[in-house]
């Protein structure tokens, strides 16, 4: 293992960024000088978005290996771009690390950061590195762009509006509820390796989430613009709040619509909670949550991965999940408290 | 005092912005959705930066207060946007700190956000709030632009350049160990009430740096395009040994040319240290250095704030300060080591 003070600041940077290909031509400087330098997109509007990954509090590395790490600091941060229905750019990485990691688990770290980005075709345009004497920080910054009028905002929902999610719910915090249970048995017994192979999707959902802006493309292609976008970070009922309390409308969604993973089901019944719960309170899918007019309902019908869940009301602040045909609940609004 | 969770991760983001003016009506849209909307300048070029201020490596909150520190978040950002010769036209902000915090201490924190917002006619476009296990964190990103054909980078300085730089340097240096040794004294003794007055200039660098665009308008203005230009954040001899090795080329300063402030003088004897090592490794100056063509030289000598240091060699690598006639020194980088 390498120590970092054989290399210190500006070798690390540079031994670590230069694995990252260019993408696009009108990126003119990436790392290496004071700032990064893009040409600008004619016709279109920037968008910007960032998120901090704090040890302790957003990853626990007794079980989060670091290259998953950097992969999901870049999702986590590409999925609000998307949820401008806009397509990313590039990326800066501030991230501060105690001295105690050896250059290899930066490397590692940043093999996620690049598997991100290639996967996403976005760049690495720069970034800070940092010692700290606290734990292990990540501080994303995602840039992208879009014509203005395909700007998708949260503000947006109307009356008899479909809502409709992308892939599934709830599997993002049922591997967390997994991962958190083995890692107590292994403290409890260092002998007993965690056998995750039953748990490979959801603990898959909760490690390394992606993106769909593949769905993105197929709306536009079919001339789809949301009504409203958001990305499903603290979990459905949050961000059903949000696009309510901004479009000051209400919604109505039908349980028996959530898409759940059969596995999410699965552990969702081992730790006696409702599968429902996890997809409304569960958080971290970053799945897109947008609505569209009623009229599209022909073209969005058959798109895969696309679930229509309910309808938008005029009621505003009135927000309900029906459980069943006998059985309607408001839905509150947990979300994610950091504090 | 008002704990942090009478407002939760939403409302306190929301009660915290609302102070914000927005200053640029191509800003569509800042806090409030999945992320910020600005229409981007046609013929400019998009640049960005990075920079992290971790507690502990960066600064300690027994001397810094926080108005101060979100003031210094801010600058040490847009000097690198200035140094590349743009403007800067917003903001991210990523905070993190413990919930021990209470909301005064948050607002304290973005006022000094706010104060240099105004100054420089930024926007603060977005951000994210979390907790921290661990220390305060702030994470910021510039964003600016500029036609393409005025950005500076580091590679540009050729033989026979002028070097220049802004303002005056070692001061914050000089301020740093003027608290350093306040705190060590006051810790010692609570009782003896540290008296800085003697010292408001360097403890001014340290604790509120300013940046200069001012100067790189009168350089636009004569029509001066620098052709290199970094800003002075590890010292001078790291920024220089920068400039050089991407533009091939050396360096000779004249010690006697340094600007370097009388209180910055004295506070450097009192530690029994070179003035000129202050400037040349002090670091966290904020100030730019600079080089013009020499067919320059009528056109910015007499603009205030800017002292000709020296002059750009031909000879790649080779970084002297010529301390008397007749004692020429190699410039040693020392910069600041993290880890």
């Amino acid at each position: 293992m390498t120590p970092i003070s054989q290399y210190g600041e500006f070798k690390l940077i540079e031994h670590i960024t230069k694995a990252f290909p260019l993408f696009n031509p009108n990126t003119l400087k990436t790392i290496g000088d004071d700032a990064a330098v893009v040409k600008s997109e004619k016709d279109k509007v920037n968008v910007f978005s960032t998120d901090l990954l704090m040890e302790g509090v957003h990853f626990d590395l007794g079980y989060v290996p670091l290259k998953h790490l950097g992969y999901k600091a870049v999702t986590v941060n590409l999925s609000d771009i998307f949820a401008m229905n806009a397509v990313p750019y590039g990326i800066t990485v501030g991230l501060a690390f105690s001295n105690r990691f050896p250059v290899e688990a930066i490397e590692e770290l940043y093999e996620g950061v690049r598997a991100a980005c290639s996967r996403y075709g976005v760049e690495l345009l720069g970034g800070d590195t940092s010692s700290s004497r606290q734990g292990l920080v990540l501080a994303v910054t995602a840039y992208g762009s879009a014509p203005e009028e395909e700007i998708a905002y949260r503000n947006g929902a109307k009356a008899n509006d479909l809502v409709c999610v992308t892939g599934d719910l709830g599997g993002a915090y049922a591997g967390f509820l997994v991962l958190e249970r083995e890692k107590k048995t292994f403290l409890a017994n260092p002998d007993l390796q965690p056998d995750l192979t039953f748990y490979d999707y959801v603990v898959g959902r909760q490690l390394k989430p992606e993106s769909q802006p593949n769905i993105l493309s197929k709306l536009r292609e079919k001339g789809v613009k949301p009504t409203s976008m958001i990305d499903i970070s603290d979990g459905l009922a949050s961000e059903l709040h949000h696009i309510c309390g901004q479009s000051k409308c209400g919604v109505t969604i039908y349980a028996d619509k959530l898409p759940i993973d059969y596995q999410t089901v699965s552990v969702a019944e081992e730790f006696n909670i409702s599968p429902v719960t996890f997809a409304l309170n569960g958080g971290e899918d970053y799945e897109l949550l947008f609505t569209v007019d009623i009229g599209d309902f022909q073209k969005i019908k058959d798109i895969e991965n696309v679930t229509i869940i309910g309808h938008i009301t005029p009621d505003a602040g009135v927000l309900d999940i029906v459980l069943s045909p006998t059985q309607i609940t408001p839905i509150e609004a947990q979300g994610f408290r950091h504090f």
